[in-house]
């Protein structure tokens, strides 16, 4: 049984392989109406797609209010979704690309050129459109996946991804671009962490925190994730008040289960008393539930006692951490120390206090009077993102098409040796 | 004992975190004069250096004379190491780069900017110079760097250290930039693939293949290699003569040892008798053996006969395999069948031809009209490199400083919030 499951998965792999390469030779134009025409088969498969969601949803009818609201679809999502792939048909190609081009004193003409990155393998939970949004991003980097979703949506997952295969068709792709592996074995996660022998070059997980970390610990080929996103917004003793408030809120509140929703918040002592009871009495008004040091809590007695475990804490959730510091120095000093590397922000109308803040963090993205929820491909311009990454190789924050892609140099010469 | 040993390399590893903070943060003057200061301090130190040199050729009497030869300094091999970190001290700063600027409808200015990876460990075998090249890329990028070479070379590369200290220290950076594993216990290695507690952000092999095997193999951090260069030349039947000789002769004699180096030809059947023969008596003359396919013993028939493992094969010596094609198709499908993803080259008058070999093949570097032996960041104007990758991700082809970099986005706003 899990010999045959170990071959079925690496058959899908050799599969993606073979479907990479003709990828790699084809012509944006193509990628683009394999999307467009999976959009329209998305509309017209949308009774199909209903159903096999309502199947998923009755399976599921013991699971949480927050898993059953990710697995939902209905018309108005599955619109947005065939609307989101003729978005992504519509970026400029992004393998149309020549990154440096340069000579040689010895007349080598060298041009680096984006290329595919080949096989990306997409591990992801329950939210179905992310069957459709992947597999978009990847057909139009011109690279093949093999999507594992979660088990409770794969009848959903399947109705969506038989719209996909209609598209590519169409376009004359083969059908393994965009491969789903139908099991609900946990085990095919398992292989594909091995890379399929060798079959998958990159694997991108989208999910909670303890999907990532297990990725993370047991993939054998590299990985684009973000681990958990504890953002930051420092509120500095310069920072105009009703500016300060409504980035803050935003970034805690505006939706506070994405990887940009501020977590901990970090406000100068000197202006505790005249921005801090401000800013508190906006987010406990808004129902987020604040945490704080004794400086805070001495300005804003409701706040709980915050302890070192808060800071550590990626919420998700209507809570707040709260500290007070002296200083853009000591901001700093916290966030490096607690800080998850995603996105923080300062507010302040001091521009060299902004400037220290931005160059001294190494975090993915760093802004200055902007609220965190700005951590999205989609805000960056970048049309849509499959993720965003914290790690320090290859892509860092929001992942889109451009970010899917890799390079090669090409050097064209008129008969060059070297000496 | 090996408590001990983990306790040891972790605490390299904290160090080198500390230090990283300080390197990001200071300036390209200052990374400058570090490595000018340890040109003169190699220079100086030259006799301690060749006289710890001595005393490992000594302890090393019993290898081979490959490896005497990678692990032998003398006066003239001590100054070429001061003037590479003088070349590498006058390189453009790569962390003074804005990779991307634009504005967003809201308001919102982002930029990609450049940004040190972090730490960097460097595992390398007994050349000693290795201490010195990479110490000084990484410095030069803003990494701290932890080094392990193999413990052959230790003492050589001890006393190229203490002058790589006196840099660090003449410039005010903390001595924790570069540091050096000063156990031979083979242990360390695995630590250091371990991560060291999340110190390490990049492993950098360099070596054989069995070193680079033990790494991709066992690391569970990233890691940036190349694990063989079954480099390619083909001949195509629009081949000028004199330049296919040039060409093949270069790619595989020029140095045999080196990762560039060809160790397959192709050569279209149209011109094997015409092309074919010249080419392969210039190698025999130079020493070369050729192992053809039945149809090269043809034309050629002192060649041995080749069999399917010799398409595989990185025989890193004046060896080469010679396959007879059926035009550039058939050329590309046994390079994408047999190749390593490193370097291929073609000869051809063609350039319809040429532009389908540089467009369809999957390899960091693909060449027209050139030799396989400019595979390296020198020849391409990086000023030195770390080493050659060959993965998909982040750098491919010659890492030099720039590759050492990764990036992160600076957004600037006037108060946005996220709708």
């Amino acid at each position: 049984m899990s010999g045959d499951l170990k071959r079925d998965m690496h058959a899908l792999g050799a599969a993606a392989r073979d479907a990479a390469r003709a990828l790699r030779e084809s012509s944006n134009d193509t990628r683009s109406e394999a999307l467009r025409v999976a959009a329209s088969a998305l509309r017209a498969r949308a009774p199909e797609i209903l159903a096999a969601n309502a199947e998923d949803l009755k399976a599921a009818a013991h699971s949480s209010a927050a898993m059953l609201d990710r697995l939902t679809l209905n018309e108005i999502s599955v619109e947005a979704i065939a609307c989101g792939l003729e978005a992504i048909a519509a970026l400029p190609d992004p393998l149309a690309r020549t990154l440096a081009h340069w000579k040689q004193p010895n007349g080598l003409d060298i041009s680096r050129v984006a290329t595919p990155i080949g096989v990306i393998g997409m591990i992801y939970e329950s939210r179905p459109n992310v069957t459709a949004d992947a597999a978009a991003l990847c057909i139009k980097s011109g690279n093949a996946v093999i999507l594992r979703g979660g088990s409770d949506s794969l009848r959903s997952s399947r109705a969506i991804h038989a719209a996909m295969l209609d598209g590519l068709q169409a376009a004359g792709l083969p059908g393994a671009c965009v491969q789903l592996a139908q099991t609900t074995d946990r085990a095919a996660v398992g292989e594909m962490l091995q890379g399929l022998n060798g079959a998958i070059d990159l694997i991108i997980p989208r999910g909670g925190k303890s999907l990532v970390a297990r990725v993370q610990a047991e993939a054998r080929v590299p990985v684009l994730a973000h681990l958990e996103g504890i953002c930051h917004v420092y509120v500095h003793a310069a920072a105009k008040l009703e500016m300060a408030r409504a980035v803050v809120l935003n970034a805690k509140m505006r939706r506070t289960g994405v990887c940009g929703a501020a977590e901990t918040l970090l406000i100068d002592r000197a202006v505790l008393s005249s921005h801090g009871v401000s800013i508190l009495n906006d987010l406990k008004n808004a129902g987020c539930e604040i945490r704080g040091d004794e400086a805070v809590r001495s300005v804003f007695p409701s706040a709980k006692l915050a302890n070192d475990e808060d800071w550590r804490t990626e919420y998700l959730d209507a809570v707040i951490a709260v500290k007070s510091v002296d200083g853009v120095e000591e901001a700093i000093r916290h966030i490096e120390t607690y800080g998850s590397h995603h996105t923080e922000s300062i507010v302040t109308g001091d521009a060299a206090v902004a400037e220290r803040f931005l160059a001294a963090l190494d975090s993915a993205i760093v802004l200055w009077n902007a609220s965190t929820q700005f951590a999205d491909g989609g805000e960056f311009g970048m049309g849509a993102e499959i993720g965003i990454g914290t790690g320090k190789l290859h892509a860092r924050g929001p992942v889109g098409v451009e970010q899917l892609t890799t390079f090669k140099y090409i050097v064209r010469g008129t008969g060059q040796t070297r000496p």
